[in-house]
């Protein structure tokens, strides 16, 4: 009994930087008109960067919740770059080291309720180190955590994003790794 | 290195029924100006119901991917409401089941680059059959499932909805439940 929903009409709210916003009519399967209020997105890709054992995490202030966060490192995908080569180059600016590949891990759909942005995430098990690339006005701190420390913080609450929490869990249970 | 970015200015470009969206304007350590995209929700609560090892999937037509997806039960949470309280709400209003009490099981920042959306996820493993009561225009079918099963779809892609992902294989991961 799920249902299509028609579009109607479209309205552009806003055209910005990182996210445009829409609000649509859609006509549902019964004939009624509801609205639809979007924010599109281009994608984001984030890397499990794995080395000896540990995992990469990035600590940096996100302005929406006012405060620092735990994360994997991520990006927003370019227009027309493809989700790898995002994974690829967000990992060398943020952490320093370059991979020569990066596997797809897994694709989520970070909240279905009004976005339709993308995540990649992308294991990266070898990279070499070269040197942190940082935007202007980027900043974070990069730590290396073992897998069991990391489950301890999504336990505790201290890590909270859920790009990181998705990828850390499924790195664990292939891993047989348990708190 | 983590630096807080203090708010200059604030507009409010958009107020609607799930969404509002802010165009913020930010001071950054070392005095550049920056803006910022914010979309503000009043947040959501899930629902992790497991009924004799099985787990509750609602299957519902996304408008913002333009398809039907996989996830565990949830909903917005309304003003002035409490999560836990969402929490029991939309599991009887999407599966018809009655829970008296729900345990906070994981808080989720869905995606910390543009909203301050907050996700809580419960965890319900003791719940009554009465009867659904979905809104009037939302379609959604029930399904239960065992959680290896439910690993299998995260791993193919079948379920990419990030707070399923999460409550499934932190359950997953306390369980000991493998592929």
């Amino acid at each position: 009994m799920t249902s299509d929903e028609k579009t109607i009409k479209s309205t552009r709210i806003y055209s910005g930087r990182i996210i445009d916003v829409d609000l649509d009519e859609v006509e549902l399967a019964e004939g009624n008109i509801r609205k639809r209020e979007i924010v599109h997105h281009n994608g984001g890709a984030a890397i499990l960067f794995i080395r000896e054992g540990e995992v990469a995490l990035a600590e940096q202030y996100r302005y929406a919740y006012k405060k620092v966060l735990i994360e994997i490192p991520a990006g927003k995908i370019e227009k027309g770059e493809e989700p790898k080569a995002c994974a690829i180059r967000e990992l060398e600016e943020e952490t320093g080291y370059v991979a020569d590949d990066a596997k797809l891990y897994l694709t989520i759909y970070p909240t279905p309720g009004y976005t339709d942005e993308i995540i990649y995430v992308y294991l990266v098990e070898n990279a070499k180190f070269k040197s942190q690339k940082l935007d202007s006005g980027e900043y974070l701190n990069i730590k290396f955590m073992k897998i069991t420390d990391v489950l301890r913080m999504i336990e505790s609450g201290e890590i909270c994003d859920s790009k990181s929490i998705c990828a850390l869990y499924k790195y664990a249970n292939e891993h047989n790794l348990r708190l």
